[in-house]
């Protein structure tokens, strides 16, 4: 059931104001996954994403597990902070299929002072899809509203290390000195998507330094070549603070680019088509898919169709006679 | 369309004598997504299943992007070939987004003379489930009606890792000294699922003795403690040659430990059920389970259904009123 619009509008007042219980609120209300709560969830995320400040940024923070993309995102949380900037962030867990439920463990370290403009929210990754969380998408658009800067954090273990690239303006790959993932990385074609790559625990020294360069001599070759930016190699230790700043610098840069090509309404057009066609898979699956004439003519349809993604998956449900 | 029953037969019976010719007309078959190769598969994986040898045994090979999976599978393939038995291979590898297709880079060490008795598929993971091809189990369920050992290789960039344990008799998770992922790997839930663990690159002496100490004070707690067999960890290396010969011993005594206990027909129960699942859901996506009273249920309900994973599928679909 959708809300009655006055309170509608100011569970959106109290998002765009970055005010935790009004965010909770959106958040367990997109997270609902019944069918019924369609309708409400379309309502929401169409009134936050038209009234979105179009300076908020989303920057995707993904890598093998290890390499301390937690403690890294603690200190450019921090440093934002500081900078009196709002940040939001989702942390995607990988759900053990024995024990259920995401893995929490690494979330301790990103506890913030009450009075902070600070949201952290942990979801876990869906089996089904092995990337991200379908409610994960959704959130992103709840804290975007609310808070500068939404990092969206990603366990390198498969599909999500890729689909981070369909919710965020921004994406930092972060490695570890050593660690030999490189190739792998660059075989599994993960190198393609970063914005930045990050060397983290550059307090490592000689290692840290050999993996830089083994990272630019394999950008040129492996690297997105989108018009006009390359992706920088920087040398952060979350632990000394080296080069936090200078990563936030890298992140507005980027930003600014977004802004000049016409990068950024690509990469949200983008993430709108796979969005809703993450959505009707999960729903209809591939019969869904046939009867809108196969992926590719699903993709194009999603594409032609305005608003949001869930009222492009709507449409696609109708379309297919399925709508439920 | 299904084959007219003599050629079936003759396509059976080329299989169970393990000739190339029919393994790859086989797996040609099993392959094919579209819903009118339902029938014929059903009939094929029906024989095969039923005149399967009882001894032959699947053995799934996982763990970190870089461990040496490949190089430990071809020692291990060898080392059953001069012990005269017939080894199938089922490689899954990541599709690369940008790239599409399976990355076959590794592939190039596992080629075999062809009077040997082995064949070798490379399959790409399927996006959408991100874990196993959903051909895969069908490919395994070819390849163990050929041969004595069939090896499962999933490269460990996420839910395959976790699938291959609904495919594998017995699956060895191989872990590379002082990679660290060891303490990652318990956090996802991945040391639940090996019979057997395997330090590779055993040559690295001291770091690998380290890891094989972490292992077993881990293994206390994670490991699966299934009545009467704990997980030992062995340190190997295709390399020198070292232990792949006390591996496949392991291997000989695990399938006899799961002969005595119930373990077999459970696991194959569980796997029929989980691949059943797994086309019913990438076919009717979470429309067809609600039809069917959600995940729980139609899992209750595929367990009742008897006949193959196929035959479950399709009595699904019909019990849904979706069958198409």
């Amino acid at each position: 059931m959708a809300l009655p619009s006055e309170s509608l509008d100011a569970l959106v007042e109290g998002i765009l104001r970055g005010e935790s219980v009004s965010i909770a609120h959106a958040l367990a209300r997109v997270e609902d996954s019944r069918p019924q709560a369609l309708a409400g969830q379309r309502a929401l995320l169409a009134r936050l994403e038209a009234e979105t400040p179009s300076a908020h940024t989303v920057v995707g923070l993904t890598g093998a597990p290890g390499v301390g993309k937690s403690s890294l995102a603690s200190a450019l949380i921090r440093h934002w902070l500081s900078d009196g900037r709002g940040v939001g962030m989702v942390a995607v867990d990988p759900t053990s299929r024995r024990t259920g439920g995401a893995l929490l463990g690494d979330r301790a370290r990103l506890r913030f002072p009450p009075n902070e403009r600070v949201f952290v929210r942990s979801m876990a990754t869906h089996d089904q899809l092995g990337g991200l969380a379908p409610a994960t998408r959704a959130a992103v658009v709840v804290l975007r509203a609310a808070f500068d800067w939404t990092l969206v954090e990603t366990v390198g273990v498969g599909q999500s290390e890729v689909d981070v690239e369909t919710v965020a303006d921004s994406v930092v790959l972060v490695l570890q000195p050593g660690s030999g993932d490189t190739l792998q990385f660059m075989k599994a074609g993960i190198l393609e998507i970063p914005d930045v790559l990050v060397v983290h625990k550059w307090d490592l020294g000689a290692a840290a330094e050999r993996t830089r360069a083994d990272l630019e001599s394999i950008l040129a070759i492996a690297a997105k070549t989108s018009q006009g930016w390359s992706p920088p190699v920087l040398g952060v230790s979350a632990q000394t603070g080296k080069a936090v700043a200078e990563l936030a610098g890298t992140l507005r840069e980027h930003r600014a680019y977004l802004d000049r090509s016409k990068e950024l309404s690509q990469r949200h057009q983008a993430s709108r088509v796979s969005w809703a066609l993450e959505l009707f898979t999960l729903r209809y699956g591939t019969l869904g898919l046939e009867r809108l004439g196969g992926r590719g003519a699903t993709e194009r349809l999603a594409a032609e169709i305005g608003g949001t993604a869930l009222d492009a998956f709507s449409e696609l449900a109708t379309r297919a006679g399925l709508a439920s």
